[in-house]
């Protein structure tokens, strides 16, 4: 079923204990796409600016299973962009420099073709924006969507907002923490779920990220807890809660069906998106996931499967 | 098959976020024996002096499972006593103060009739002691140690030598690093286990512990990977680790017989470990192993092994 991703495309510089790129494709959009295309078709919505690399978008539309409609490229304006320095344990990084760019404008239009969608990822922007991408999609069946500190400090009553129109959010350990007050991040979780589930409508799961430690999934009917895949080569972590959800939400909307989302089935795709985002961190950019093959994908999935299965 | 455990018993004085707890029974062995006994039958070897409570012995004596025989009481001694802080997070802790006693004497004597132990767990103490009891189970099948910071410091040679005489290491994930100087927990294990392993003897496996993050097996056949179970009710982190490490001897001990010890079994061991040690932090001291009850252990297994079934 038709899934669709809106969010950013960015131009990252960063730097890691194992070196560093610059100039680099980046942004959550595009790394969830990317990751999302090994498990079906995608559909992609975010703006560039005139200066987007040919050569980035050359690639991004090489993705057959990308469908690039939604790629709005602005030609007066700046395509986003960031730079960040992770610190010696990956586990958290500072920003270097943030230019918004088109980010700062409007967000991008939605293809009218993309409004059937059933399947929508809201990658991390501010959640007014998120609300209103939301609405272009009347058909959903599922809606997830990320956030981060910046708008639980900024733009509160946005995200209560938004968080009383999906299915899913998608956040950080210490994010979950910040937004509840709640250190234990099952007790965070459960209060979000509190808050912003009614039954069978409304919020049904919080999945939080724990980096290098795996995510917990807390849901209605019961937790699913994942470490993560246990990688020896980490180069750079960017992009692997986006690469992340790209599986996750490729995996839901390639398996799921018309079928009921159980608590089962997340946490198969959560295992997915583990998986996606093992390969992710190998490289910088998308460079690992650029020469990942799908076997690969089957092989880890059914290796990781085998480490936890007891 | 006989299980026997080699360690500390204690009085803690313990203070966290949640609360504190003044001489009170604590210990390595103590943890371990009491976690292992709902699994089976469980041999102690440890010492204390004239001063430990009649209390705490009639506790210890009072279970069916633990046979007490290796209990050593030191009339003219002290017992070894323990006083720590947990950090706000409740992941790392201060030392208060350490009164050896008994400790800083002769290790406890073995009772001949133990000496045909055949699953063997040395608990934490300085790796010449471990090192010297272990040579008084030679009809051992399996023998585990733990260690900590302070003897990779400062007894590294005894360690080493500790190291080409059992099958199994369990350590924390920040001395897995400081022992090999590799700061990723899988690569500093497979590090390890290179050194000590020859084909089918020497170290077969090292357990690498993230406390709230669960732990990592890495094993010569490959990796298993565990999240902690997702408690919201955390106490008392004292003795997570041997519980754990009582928890998973103990289903070793009982499950394995004369089978082969392989991965699977160990991943399963793990799990078990995992849930004791989740128990263990609800209360203080042993406070809620003492009300647990085997069905309440089952049933959390079962639970934990849905969470993680991928």
């Amino acid at each position: 079923m038709a899934l669709i991703v809106t969010g950013t495309i960015g131009i990252d510089s960063v730097y890691t204990p194992a070196g560093h790129a610059e100039k680099v494709l980046g942004g959550s959009a595009t790394y969830f796409a990317v990751a999302a295309s090994f498990l079906g078709k995608v559909r992609l919505v975010a703006a560039v600016g005139g200066d987007f690399p040919t050569e980035f978008s050359r690639l991004l539309k090489s993705y057959k299973a990308i469908d690039t409609k939604g790629l709005e490229v602005r030609p007066n304006s700046k395509t986003f962009a960031w730079g960040g320095k992770y610190k010696p344990d990956m586990n958290s990084r500072d920003t270097l420099f943030t230019e918004l760019g088109v980010l700062a404008e409007a967000p991008p239009a939605v293809p009218a073709s993309f409004a059937d969608s059933k399947f929508v990822f809201l990658a991390n922007t501010h959640p007014a924006v998120q609300a209103q991408l939301l609405s272009s999609f009347p058909k959903r069946r599922l809606a997830v969507a990320d956030t981060m500190d910046l708008w639980i400090n900024t733009a509160r009553p946005q995200l209560y907002n938004l968080l009383r129109q999906i299915d899913g959010l998608v956040l950080n350990y210490d994010e979950a923490e910040l937004f509840t007050g709640k250190k234990n991040p099952v007790t965070a979780a459960r209060h979000i779920l509190a808050e912003f589930t009614q039954g069978k409508k409304g919020l049904q799961f919080v999945v939080v990220k724990k980096g290098e430690h795996g995510c917990l999934l807390i849901h209605k009917e019961g937790i699913a807890a994942l470490p993560a895949y246990p990688a020896e080569k980490v180069i750079d972590p960017t992009g692997a809660g986006d690469t992340f959800a790209g599986g996750f939400m490729g995996h839901l909307a390639t398996i799921a069906g018309s079928r009921p989302i159980t608590l089962d089935l997340l946490r198969k795709a959560a295992a997915t998106g583990t998986v996606m985002a093992s390969f992710n961190i190998e490289a910088f950019s998308l460079n690992r996931l650029r020469t990942l093959k799908k076997p690969e994908i089957l092989k880890r999935v059914k290796e990781f499967a085998k480490m936890v299965r007891v």
